[in-house]
C-alpha cells in the first residue's frame, strides 16, 4: 500500500475535525501531500467518520486521477490538487463548513484581524474570496474553486505561507500547513478567532484592526528566525 | 407486532434527537411511514427518551386511530398524519423545538439559502408557514397545522420533497424524508443553517441570498441524475 | 433524621443544576418544602455539588430557623421562606445564574413570550422585577426579594401558579413548581426560552408576542382540564 | 526539588484550564508564587496540558531568571513577575484567550459590571489597558504588558485586590488571586460575566451599570469582615 505513513497522518488528521467540533455528518474533508512522489492522499466522498480508516483513503496525482483506492475521492479533491500545484511549499489542506467561518463567508466578508489570538497564527485579515461566475460553477467548479482561492491571494498581494487559509464567499473555509495537522489546526484557529471577532463586532462599529507592530510583534513571536514562543 | 423493522427504525431516529443536540426533556417526536399497511409508528406524547423502547412506540392510521400500542402517540399525530397524506413520496416526518429554529420561527422569518450548507440540503428558502387563526387553533389544531404546511407549499410553489423542511411560525420546525432517519438529518441540516443564517445577518444587512448557479450546482452535485457527491 | 424523602428529592434536583448545564460553580440552589410541618429542605451555602449529601442539606421552618443541620443554609433561604409563606401551593424553588435568563435580567426586561416553546409552560411573559432601593438591600436583602417577587406578580396581576418564575434585575431567575423537581424543570424552560427569545429578538424589531389564542391553546393542552399532553 | 507543594497547586491550577472551557490548544498559562522564596512557578512554553506534570513545570525568581527546570517558561513570564512584584499580596496569575473576554479586549471595551454574577467576584467594572505602543512592544513586550496593567490600574485608581482581572486591549485577560486556584476562578468567573454582559448589551443601549448599593451588597457579601456567604 503506497505512503503509508502518510496515510495514518491523513487519517488521524480527519478524525480530529469532530473532535475538535468543526464537522457536523461528513461535512468536511483533510489531506495530506508527498512532495516525493507528488501524489496525495485524500478522504472518501461522503464516508462517515466511523466508517474512515488510514486504509480506505484514497491516493491522487495531481491531475486528479485514482492511483490507489477503492472508493471515490472527496469531491473537493481538484481543489485540493489545484492548491498543491499553485500554493508552494504546503503539505496539508482542511476543508470543513465550521459555523462562525462560514457565517463570515455567507456574509461575504473577510475575517479582519482584530485580536493577538488572530495575529499568533494568520498574518492579517483572511480573505473572503468572491463567488464564482455561472460558468466557473458549471464546469470544472471544484478546479475553479482552487484557482480562485489563488488568483485573489495574487491579485491582493497575501502570502499563502503565513495567512494560510481563506473563506469561498457563500461556502465556507479552506486552510493549509505544512501537513495534514497543521491545516487542521489552522481550521480551529479560523474558527476561533472568526467567533471572537463575531462577538466583538457586535460590541463596536469602529476600526479595531490590530496596528501593524502589534501584529508583527505576535505573528513573529512564534514564525520564523526571531520566534520565541514553544520549546523548539 | 406490526412493523417491527419500521419501530426499530423509527426508535434509532428519536433516539438520535438527544444525540445531535436537537431536543431538551421531550420536546421532539419522529415518526415513520409504511407505505404498504398506510400505517405510521410514532413516538409516545411525553415519554421520555430513556423510557423509549421500539415496543413501546404507537401505530396509527392515516385517519389518526391507534392500531396497535398501551401508551398515548404524540400529541402532534395529526400533524404527522396530514402530511404523509398530503405531501407524496415521504416516509419519515421529525418535530423539535431546537433553539435557532425556533428563533427563525419565533421571529416569522424564512431560513433564507445564504450558504452552500443549506443547498446541500434544501433547494432554497425553509418557508415560514403563518400562525393559525383562532379558529384554525381551537379545532383540530394539530391537523391544521399540517393543512397549514401543506397549503403554504402549495400557495408559494415550493416542491416539498426538494425543499423537506417548514417552520410553523411562533411554534417551530417540521422536517421530512424519505424514511425517519432522514427527517432526523434535515432537522440538524435546519438547525445548522439557521445557526449560520443568524450569525451571518448580524454582520450584514445586504441581500446575500445565493446565485441560482449556485445553489443549481450544490443542491445538484448531492441529488438527482446530476450527483456526483458520495459513494452510491 | 427529618424529611428523609424531602431531602432525596432536593439532593436530587440540585444535583440536576449541573447536569442541565445552569450553574457554574457553587451559583444556584434549590429547596422543597413540606406542607404539613412547614419546613423546608435547603442547599447549604457555597457547598459544591461533589460534596453535596441527601444528610448535610439543612432544614429550616418559615422564620428561618435552622431546625436539622450542622452546616449554614444557602444565604438566599430567607427568599425561599417568603415564597413558600405567600405563594401558595409552590412546593419548590430553584435559584441559578443561567447566562441567557441572567442576560434578561441584567438588561432589566420581561422575557417576552414569543414561541410555544415558552407557551407550553409559562402563561405570560416572565416578568422582571425592579431593583431594591438602597434601604431593601441593606437590611434583610434576601427576605426582600422575595417580597419585591410577591410584590410584583400582584401589581401585575400575574398568577404565580401559571407563570412559575421570575427574573430579579440585575440579578437573575428564581423559578418554582409544585415540588424541587419541577422548580428545576422551569428554571431550564425559563433558560431555553430566554436564549430563543435573545435570538429572534436579533432577527426583528417588530412585536413578535403570541396572539393570545395561540398562548391559550399550548398552556392549556399541557395544564389544567382541558389538557390532552402527555401518558397521565 | 523546589516548591513541590506549590507546584503540584500549580499543576492543578492549569489542568482546570480546559477543563472550565477556557483555553485551546495551548493558548492560556497559570502561575503560583511562593512569597518566602520570592520565587514563582509557572507553565511551559507552549506544552500541551497532556504533557504537563507538576515535574516539568519551571522556576523562576522575579528578574525572570530560571532558578529550575529543563524547559523554557511561557512567554508571558515577565508579565506575571513584573504583577508579583507589583501587586502586593497576590499569589498566583492566569492568563487565557477565552473567547467572550477577548472580545471584549479587540473592542477595546471594559466589562461593565450588570450583574451580581460579576458584583459577587469583581466590585467594579473590569478595565480594558489600552494596547501598547510599537515601543512598548519591541522591547520588553511582555514585561511591558505587566506595566501596563499596572500603570492602567494606579491611573483609575482601581484596586487590585477587589478587582483582580484586566483586559490587554486586542490581546485578552489576566486574572489573579490569593493562589493559582483563585487566579482560576478569577478567570472563568471574567469569562461568564462578559457572556451575560454581552448578550444583554444586545438587548438594551441603556445605561445598566448596578447601582452603588448593590454592587457593594453584593460583592460583600460575599468578602471581607461582612461577608455571611459560604461555610467559613
Amino acid at each position: 500500500m503506497l505512503l503509508e505513513k502518510l496515510r495514518l497522518e491523513v487519517y488521524q488528521a480527519n478524525m480530529a475535525l469532530p473532535e475538535l467540533g468543526l464537522v457536523s455528518f461528513t461535512w468536511g474533508n483533510v489531506s495530506g501531500y508527498d512532495a516525493q512522489s507528488q501524489l496525495f492522499v485524500i478522504k472518501p466522498s461522503g464516508l462517515s467518520y466511523e466508517q474512515l480508516t488510514p486504509a480506505n483513503l484514497v491516493v491522487l496525482d495531481l491531475s486528479g486521477n485514482v492511483v490507489e483506492g477503492e472508493l471515490k475521492p472527496s469531491t473537493d479533491a481538484p481543489t485540493h490538487a489545484y492548491l498543491y500545484q499553485h500554493f508552494s511549499g504546503i503539505g496539508g489542506i482542511t476543508h470543513t463548513h465550521s459555523s462562525w467561518a462560514v457565517a463570515y463567508a455567507a456574509a461575504g466578508l473577510d475575517v479582519p484581524v482584530v485580536s493577538t489570538t488572530h495575529a499568533d497564527t494568520f498574518f492579517g485579515d483572511v480573505p473572503c474570496v468572491p463567488t464564482l461566475t455561472a460558468k466557473e460553477l458549471t464546469e470544472n467548479y471544484e478546479q475553479n474553486t482552487g484557482k480562485a482561492i489563488v488568483r485573489t491571494f495574487a491579485e491582493r498581494g497575501i502570502n499563502h505561507l503565513t495567512t494560510s487559509a481563506a473563506l469561498m464567499a457563500q461556502h465556507g473555509p479552506f486552510t493549509w500547513g505544512k501537513d495534514a495537522g497543521e491545516s487542521v489546526y489552522h481550521a480551529k484557529v479560523l474558527e476561533v478567532t472568526a467567533e471572537i471577532t463575531h462577538r466583538a463586532m457586535q460590541l463596536t462599529h469602529a476600526d479595531i484592526h490590530l496596528p501593524q507592530h502589534l501584529l508583527d510583534k505576535h505573528y513573529q513571536r512564534k514564525h520564523g528566525k526571531t520566534a520565541y514562543y514553544g520549546q523548539a
